[in-house]
């Protein structure tokens, strides 16, 4: 008897391993096949409940996340064709630049520490009208990509001319984009008249529908720089095919007053007067907003970029952030152009800045904390940018921008609060891999869309011509 | 005839051959023996006249610069044992890091976003009382000491605890340091009475007389800190071993109303008045101060160091660097500890924030330029440290701490302006090499006199444990 126990137990425990291999197998041929999975690390959500998971993982399929939890959990379901190692490292959701002019990174530092007006009539006009064309904003694009997907950036907001070849240049270099062909009442370097900037826009508008990277935009340039009619023909446009409206809003002491002896009013109720304003539209800077201003883009749904190395270095003044938050705006974070207001396009040292900028001019060093300018860069961003169903967060549903930081430097450690090493530790420098619509577009700091040395040969070919250009 | 005058003419050939290959074998033997030539690039002298040289070179022997020059000109007079090669890349003198506390990059991150009041109090103190010991120091001096060399910083100056400790490892660590023992009117983590603490000093200054790298220095803490005769004592023991005195001047404007109430007067004409001002004081903030104490600081020769991050982070307002600059006084520049108030050692940051917050606060984009806040990062930097005999430029008889920059990121191109690209493009990332008292401390981003791992692994351990005494 003792023997055939015996053996009925053995037989019993056989069974029990063959059923849990059979199962085992099972579950791994039940395994979800997933095109890409980043495991292990510290995931900083930035959902709605900010939740961060330690030792977390996101699969994504196609250009979209398709599960993100713990990396036990994520791996029991999902198999990855390719996998990224993110141990002890962060993983975030790409980093929104809400407002740049990407190909003015060929004139970085053509001139500084001079007025606007100055750095515009000496430098910047001149050396535009000499040199843009659509060879100058690829080039431009391209250097601007490079080190936008560098420093962990994956969607950007662009304003300027020949907007179509930026943004080809952007497909091309695997970004998100939100780019809007430029309007203003002169000529500029790609269309010579306001009939042509409709005639191009409208053709630019129609080519990028539907596109999964480009969202071709529409950028009236400012309330001082399109008379209303412009101002209005170009928003007509934009809503005629669901295209956002890209502008200046109240960056400087000089336009609220040029308004108010003009209009009457500020410029955000000049523009609400015109019917500008509206869930579509991304204010670029929003310094020089009272209450009321911030009431009316509110309820509007206007979106707001706060710019606050542009605003220092240009003077422009201290946007009243804290106040745009609180009357329930979405702020979210841009580095202006790389020339004569920045000069880079960091969108790590915006958040610092933004934090540090804010506690200083309110003196209480609670003013802006480190978890409000991640979300400014993140998930208030793609807020301001109305693409908060699309980007801004690690969420299945979500497109997969993600984006790995790497905590191996001296100034990564120690780390004891996620959002503190991120606002005022961390750098652009420390972002190791970049992934864009599921596609890595730097991986372990080497680019894979952009040919760097030959993008850096011809940024030093364009300084010489530039200058020799102004001469 | 003909026959004849040609062999003359051949002979005469011959003659000067022989003659030049002489003469250029008598010039290589007679070429002095260099340990060490920096070899093209751009050099950024921040000499006199501050002097650019193109394709320039720099020869060191010993610890000092012997020449500096056109490249050809220093490689027809000096062949180095070693050469760098620094074609197509920025020499600069090293960057003076004015201000700061080491250790505390173990409690970077610790606790942010609150008032100086509650960060003291809940966070630092609890956490040092607790943490703090001949060990901490070590090891957070090491990681500070990664960081900065990794950021460009060949010297600094430090105000904590057990500096002797810090003096070892900044020694160590091959970097030049300016080292103040703290004195305060509570007990410190080292020393629990005043009498201790001038007993520690006296030896640490004696110990470390006529050392190479290594500064001792007396630092009070604050007029708020220290009562008169800690004030005095602690200057009087400096004085005896003409020793720097390091102090916290003007830094809050809670300081400057208790001042008032209690002295009658000014932290500036309150420490006058006790004779602690001279040409051997470098006092860290100097944020209120008004035209009377700039005059009195600038009389005293006392060197001023300003920190940017640290005086928006904490909310303490801004300094008037512009007019301090304009008094005369040298003003260098800080990045203040690497805990609560910054939060990384990053000089090159620290150049940016400086003209951007003068900028912005003055409502003026002239107001406080690129090549400025190079100046405070290096020669006005070691003004106002009075070592302006021994470092800040590069020149003949200086000693020999020099970095390389490099040029090859998307941030670096292109370049029109040298001191331009150095405050609002290039970052402390793009240092490649870092020279200090002719010894490299960093070749092409190698660390070679720190255990860069070790110094990581002890850095997170560090977290866990001083989490744990919190609790």
């Amino acid at each position: 008897m003792k023997t055939v126990r015996s053996s009925i137990a053995l037989s019993s425990i056989a069974l029990i391993g063959l059923l849990c291999s059979v199962s085992s197998i099972y579950a791994q041929t039940k395994k979800e096949k997933a095109d890409l999975i980043v495991t292990g690390g510290t995931f900083v959500t930035m959902n709605a409940e900010r939740r961060i998971i330690e030792d977390g993982a996101v699969a994504v399929k196609g250009d979209a996340i398709v599960a993100v939890g713990p990396r036990a959990a994520v791996e029991a379901k999902y198999s990855g064709a390719q996998t990224i190692d993110a141990k002890g490292k962060l993983v975030l959701p790409g980093l929104i630049n809400g407002h740049t002019h990407v190909p003015m990174a060929l004139l970085r530092g053509l001139k500084d520490d001079v007025t606007l007006e100055e750095w515009l009539t000496k430098a910047i006009f001149p050396a535009e009208a000499k040199n843009v064309n659509e060879e100058f904003v690829r080039w431009g694009t391209r250097l601007a990509a490079a080190e936008q997907i560098r420093g962990g950036v994956t969607t950007f907001v662009d304003m300027y001319y020949f907007e179509d070849a930026i943004a080809e240049e952007t497909k091309l270099a695997g970004m998100r984009g939100v780019l809007g062909e430029t309007f203003l009442d002169f000529p500029a370097p790609d269309n010579k008249s306001n009939a042509a900037m409709l005639d191009y826009t409208e053709k630019f508008l129609k080519r990028w529908q539907g596109d999964p990277l480009i969202h071709a935009a529409v950028a009236p340039h400012s309330m001082y720089l399109c008379s209303p009619k412009t101002l209005q023909d170009s928003a007509a446009l934009a809503r005629k095919y669901n295209a956002p409206i890209l502008i200046h809003v109240a960056e400087t002491k000089k336009e609220l007053g040029a308004s108010r002896e003009k209009n009457g009013t500020t410029p955000v109720q000049y523009l609400d007067r015109l019917g500008i304003l509206g869930p579509d539209v991304v204010a670029a800077h929003c310094i020089w907003v009272d209450a009321a201003d911030r009431k009316i883009l509110a309820q509007r749904q206007v979106g707001c970029v706060h710019n606050p190395s542009s605003n220092m270095m240009l003077a422009s003044g201290v946007a009243p952030v804290i106040e745009e938050r609180a009357a329930g705006i979405a702020v979210g974070l841009g580095t202006d152009g790389p020339a004569g207001s920045n000069n880079d396009l960091d969108l790590m040292e915006e958040m610092d800045l933004a934090a540090k900028l804010q506690k200083v001019t309110k003196m209480d060093p609670r003013a802006l904390g480190a978890k409000a300018v991640v979300e400014m860069a993140t998930i208030e961003g793609a807020r301001a940018l109305h693409m908060e169903k699309e980007i801004g967060s690690l969420e299945t549903g979500k497109k997969a921008d993600i984006i790995v930081i790497g905590l191996d430097a001296p100034n990564a450690v120690p780390m004891y609060d996620v959002y503190s090493q991120l606002a005022y530790a961390l750098k652009g420098s420390d972002v190791e891999t970049v992934i864009i619509g599921g596609r890595a577009v730097m991986r372990d700091r080497k680019l894979l869309t952009l040919d760097e040395p030959a993008i850096l040969a011809k940024a030093r070919e364009y300084k010489t011509k530039i200058e020799a250009s102004l001469k």
